[in-house]
């Protein structure tokens, strides 16, 4: 049974300032935090043990093949926001660049890990976001649908699915 | 932003074996764990400190009524099974009943416990799990779209999603 969360991809920098992506599935909101599982070998889990500082970026299905990009192992050093043909887009609050043509941005400060067996439970806690405008309805609420976020629900071969309508549901 | 993984119904018994099902919005998994975000005044909470054990059932959208009953306030003792005019399956390896007319169902028990501010974070190990034989693909996948699994997106009037397609990716 895969039943993922939506597809994220956590934008860091390394010591020395260059920026790195990946895609990630497994993660959770208390907020203010935000738990993402990392494996402890990864790039990006180097990062932000070395710099305290990651972005949580949430494509829309408009960017789909660009998740296959973030997906894949690269050399150290690598700049996978160009290599997916993507923008870097400067935070507000941390160094860690956003990718622009993505639909949300929560810039996220480390607070602690646990070791959860295979993987590096990371907490950061979430201290700016951005989305597009356009993406708001008119009481506040991120609109999945419009955004296209997406799921994976098939690993390695992806497939994905979309929200595509709302249900109303009883109070 | 508030974009949550598929509501899960979390089943336990008290220290007298009489059960409870609450729904869930903020967990994740990390084979073999499943970590579930819960307020330590909850009836679930203390109940899996009680007994160690506890199912998480996946509910389709032909039952999403149901959530709306497992969402509320009861007394404690009350079965909301019952109130909520389903079923309880009996578990392979823990006390507490599964929910016979969800779509996917996994029997856990207790690891540890990690305080993450206003929620509790309890991972539970998976020990079994079943689902419907018509919901497996032919290659062992869980389907997602028969199934017809609900991802709450507003709160506390409930707006609900369902993946409706698959999209292809690319490796």
């Amino acid at each position: 049974m895969l039943v993922s969360d939506p597809v994220i991809v956590v934008t860091t920098v390394d010591s020395q300032g260059r920026p790195n992506g990946a895609a990630f599935g497994s993660y959770m909101r208390v907020a203010p935090l935000i738990m993402v599982a990392i494996a402890p070998g990864h790039d990006t889990y180097r990062n932000i043990k070395d710099t305290g500082e990651f972005v949580v970026n949430l494509p829309g299905k408009d960017r789909l093949d660009s998740i296959t990009v973030f997906g894949k192992s690269y050399p150290e050093g690598v700049n996978e926001i160009e290599e997916a043909g993507l923008t870097a887009l400067k935070s507000s609050m941390v160094k860690p660049p956003a990718i622009e043509e993505y639909k949300a941005h929560v810039e996220c400060k480390f607070k602690w890990e646990k070791d959860v067996g295979s993987h590096m439970l990371v907490a950061g806690e979430m201290v700016a976001g951005s989305c597009d405008a356009g993406l708001m309805d008119e009481n506040g609420h991120f609109d999945v649908v419009k955004a296209g976020i997406v799921h994976c629900v098939r690993y390695p071969e992806p497939v994905y699915v979309t929200p595509e309508r709302y249900i109303e549901g009883k109070r």
